[in-house]
């Protein structure tokens, strides 16, 4: 086990590093990640997630098992620095910081073992997110997602990467407990077609009402951008058009609140 | 009508008066607020907010039909702004303003007023948003609520306001297209058990899913804050508990997708 150490300064060389993973291009560079909050490092854990690196502040601490799960990462491997609340605020994304951020590996999943996994799945419910800008929608879809239990999540075309720290916080570390991957629709589209996964999207100009069409079959659900919804790629290759009901003046639901009616009718249709 | 005015200096008084309105106690102590986009201030006007001031930028139009929403609301007696672009951007609350800023007066439906149209409605279907804290959640929510058609949005004991510029944004202006209030739980408490409006609230303890629980009589859909849900006091006084199924690792659903579910279950058992 790597002994503990301590960082004090703002100017200290692993706290830099860590801020640089703020920037998606570093992100992408290194192959590394930041992951902040107790839960979503726990899940982390769970779902054997690598971390590298561990800065925290046991004054911020809000449970009791914040040293048990800092124990458990320190005999993986990972590297713990005791830190000062101004080093933690630093490299904090949250106002109420709970005094656990850790540098983490990306998640190795490839497309191909994915597909291999959903092969040997009889009915497989899938949920495509294309190119959704918004960290913020991006991971309360992947909440949502695993709420209801998907076989994969997978990110489309990615605008928004899954590794943002918004995104990880808004998924509350569901992120790492379900097969996410991104993909791009030169990959994901033939294989659909090929392993008879039928395509769902919505939209208002669709006859039937998603909670009237049958989606208890093999599918996968997909949802579009924020500004202009599910390209014309993905609305004219899918299988299944639904409409969601619209009383009010509005012609649209926010994407996340949108994809998560969707996946929880699924969800009805198969009996929970 | 009054006549346009131009406005370049980023010192104007009315651009500081219209910055101000960021703050929370400036919009309660002044009864004003602001209202920014294009589809947000079109359907204030269909909804009679009453616009008092609009400042403009034609260079940052992004469709053709801004001049003739400027000029019905001149008509109506809004006094109009052309602005610099730079003046637009430092009032914006976006990335990407579209040109169009408004000052408007709060909405003056009152508590006694809503509880008369309720009582003409033979089976009432009501929202209440309990102290949402994040502003683009509470905004998510009424774009929900204006989607299934509810009677009325209730936001009590509030904690973030509805006249946040993040609310109104997430709104997408259905804030102005429903009956939208803010109240207390003393106000509301007694009135929903005096009216034989039924309280569903969903918690994981709940024994039945709220697909499989009778939801069409007249019922208040009450969802709470995002850290803690419920405050028992409305937990207590539930007439129906319901549960979520929740699948996966995490234990609750974002709390905007959460209360969406609800509502279109409710549009679902009503017949659509």
């Amino acid at each position: 086990m790597k002994p503990i150490l301590e960082i004090t300064s703002l100017q200290n060389p692993r706290v830099k590093s860590a801020l640089s993973l703020s920037e998606r291009r570093e992100r992408d560079r290194s192959g590394l990640f930041l992951i902040e909050g107790f839960r979503e490092l726990s899940r982390a854990f769970d779902g054997d997630v690598q971390i590298q690196e561990v800065f925290f502040c046991k004054e911020l601490f809000l449970g009791e098992n914040e040293p048990a799960l800092l124990e458990a990462l320190q005999k993986q491997g990972a590297q713990l620095y005791s830190c000062s609340e101004s080093v933690i605020r630093k490299i904090s994304y949250r106002d109420r910081p709970d005094g656990l951020i850790a540098v983490a590996s990306h998640m190795s999943l490839s497309f191909g073992e994915l597909a291999d996994q959903i092969k040997k799945i009889k009915n497989p419910f899938i949920l495509i997110a294309e190119s959704i800008e918004k960290p913020g929608n991006l991971g309360t879809i992947l909440r949502s997602s695993d709420a209801v239990g998907v076989d994969a999540a997978i990110v489309c075309d990615r605008c928004t990467d899954i590794f943002n720290p918004n995104v990880v916080r808004a998924s509350v570390g569901t992120l790492f407990t379900q097969p996410v991957i991104e993909a791009t629709h030169e990959e994901l589209l033939p294989w659909l077609k090929a392993n008879g996964i039928q395509i769902v999207a919505a939209t208002p100009h669709a006859k039937e009402e998603f909670t009237k069409t049958d989606l208890t079959g093999p599918i996968a659900i997909i949802v579009g951008t924020e500004q202009l919804g599910l390209s014309d790629r993905w609305m004219d290759s899918a299988d299944i058009q639904v409409r969601i009901p619209m009383k009010g003046c509005a012609d649209s639901l926010n994407v996340a609140t949108a994809t998560t009616l969707l996946l929880y009718e699924v969800l009805r249709q198969r009996g929970g």
